[in-house]
């Protein structure tokens, strides 16, 4: 009764942004994101008649009370589903630079689903994983495939029909996805109490609704025809759209620093001069880099050359979720 | 049939963003300006028989075609009005640092409208003036009135009722207004391409129109009971929104530069331990911070203590239209 799993974080291309239902993680849209190759979640649980409490260390040591109280509610979801009220080990190790604005919750709750259904040897379709792990942290359910993945938002309040899919394999189209750090500041707003106060403040915010769909078909046409182009200019638009339901909530939330924008404004330079890159910021003030592999050394030097850049690191597709035995 | 009229520029705290109609400018939205002290445009116009065309020297030396062009079909609709063919000469003096982000046309056009209707002795009303200064540039309406000024959108196609009206004098309120200069890069996309842009394409435009009015009415009772915070709060928010309407055109707009970023984030700041300050920020880089005469040496210091800031210049609450005998 024990099981460790690997998960890969992912970033999104079209961004979640909103949910419909707080407990189950139900999203107001879809979504879409690649799975990365560098930053992931490793996670063992051992489930146990002989223990007593629920036990969970994160990176070898224990985790803080607001760490635990999301991993035991989780926990207590799969335990339902499985119909079991064993209590259980969790030893998680995050190999994602939280700092770079990458959120661990994904790849973490994708590892834990994985590692806990399996320990309970419950035979899972990689379907019904993701609708688990969605129900840990949103994007998880997006980090359980590899490759090009979307989330289909689904339309039951029971959440049964929202969970992530496969588009396209993370061997069928190689990108490069730079990471740039610039702030290692805490965000002051989190995504959640983010998405909560655009979705019931922003008068931009049905804007968004309205138009996230036509992004979400034009990305995948363009994921399609692997035209890397017509993928860049809609990823980048819808990420500025994100930012700017934000900008409508009241009050405003603001995500980026100025290294934030300096990125931006460099980015437009490169294309200008014919190299083709786009960004994609989350909630946070760092941001991701798209460009084709012959470009990433290029792109790499030139990120590295302004002022507030801190470290640039270089991602590919990588694979969904991993089982060590 | 000579006169010389002194307009000062003005700064909205609600915005002006989006024309319903091109040639006539007539806005989509109601908006409310400071009429402020320091900047300012003086133009002398001279109608006479011997002249056998228009001529328009800008800061002492012959405008561009560009400025004749908009320059001479202004002229032409005061023509029309008056009922005369006579030509001008017109000399004006710009003392607006458009590098800090002022347009000049608002000043510039308000002292055109007073110095050439005045010329030829037309007799207007302060309402009638701000009526034909709107069809130069729009926010020039406002530029006639001192003080606080709000421009009603108005309904008719013919614009007859799209003009500016005083609210408040500009001895009744005095606050402190800080120009902070940051880039003397000009700008990408003009205001008026950039309201284009964004009507026809922004999906968040719906959400400014339904929004803009309550944030209207919020700034009129805030100047009613010299509420600052409260002044404050909304025109902070409004600016955001503006912006925002912007980043989710197609292709987006972003006027911010690194600057920009870090002058807002410091004015949160300055919020934070107990200064109140506000910004707002036009179609451009640069940013007005808002403040109390009690506060303002203070925060003129903190913000010139800021990397990326050149320049801060103070202004107060300046007057309407002077003519010059």
């Amino acid at each position: 009764m024990k099981a460790t799993a690997v998960a890969n974080t992912n970033i999104a291309l079209i961004k979640y942004w909103g949910k419909r239902d707080e407990t189950l993680f139900l999203p107001m849209n879809s979504s879409l994101s690649i799975t990365l190759d560098r930053f992931f979640t490793l996670t063992t649980v051992e489930f146990n008649e002989s223990f007593n409490k629920d036990i969970f260390f994160l990176n070898n040591i224990p985790a803080s009370e607001k760490e635990e109280n999301k991993v035991f509610n989780f926990l207590n979801k799969v335990r339902q589903f499985a119909g079991t009220s064993l209590y259980a080990r969790i030893y998680s190790e995050n190999r994602v630079p939280t700092a770079a604005g990458f959120a661990s919750s994904a790849s973490g709750f994708a590892a834990l689903a994985a590692a806990s259904t399996r320990a309970l040897d419950l035979q899972l379709s990689e379907k019904e994983l993701s609708t688990i792990a969605r129900q840990g942290s949103g994007s998880a359910c997006r980090s359980i495939y590899g490759g090009f993945v979307e989330w289909q938002m689904g339309m039951q309040i029971d959440g049964s029909d929202s969970f992530a899919k496969q588009i396209l394999s993370e061997e069928a189209w190689d990108i490069s996805v730079l990471s740039v750090l610039l702030a290692t500041e805490q965000k002051k707003v989190s995504s959640t109490e983010g998405m909560k106060r655009t979705v019931e403040t922003s008068p931009f915010y049905p804007g968004w609704l309205s138009t996230v769909e036509k992004d979400l078909i034009e990305v995948k046409e363009a994921i399609r025809y692997r035209d890397f182009e017509r993928l860049g200019i809609v990823v980048e638009s819808n990420s500025m759209k994100m930012h700017a339901t934000m900008l409508g909530a009241n009050p405003p939330i603001l995500y980026w620093q100025s290294g934030t924008i300096d990125v931006i404004h460099h980015i437009h330079k490169l294309r200008l001069s014919g190299t083709y890159a786009y960004f994609t910021i989350d909630a946070g003030p760092n941001v991701k880099v798209l460009c084709l592999p012959k470009d990433e050394k290029k792109v790499y030097e030139s990120l590295l050359s302004l002022a507030d850049v801190q470290e640039v690191i270089i991602c590919h597709p990588g694979s969904g979720i991993k089982y060590l035995e």
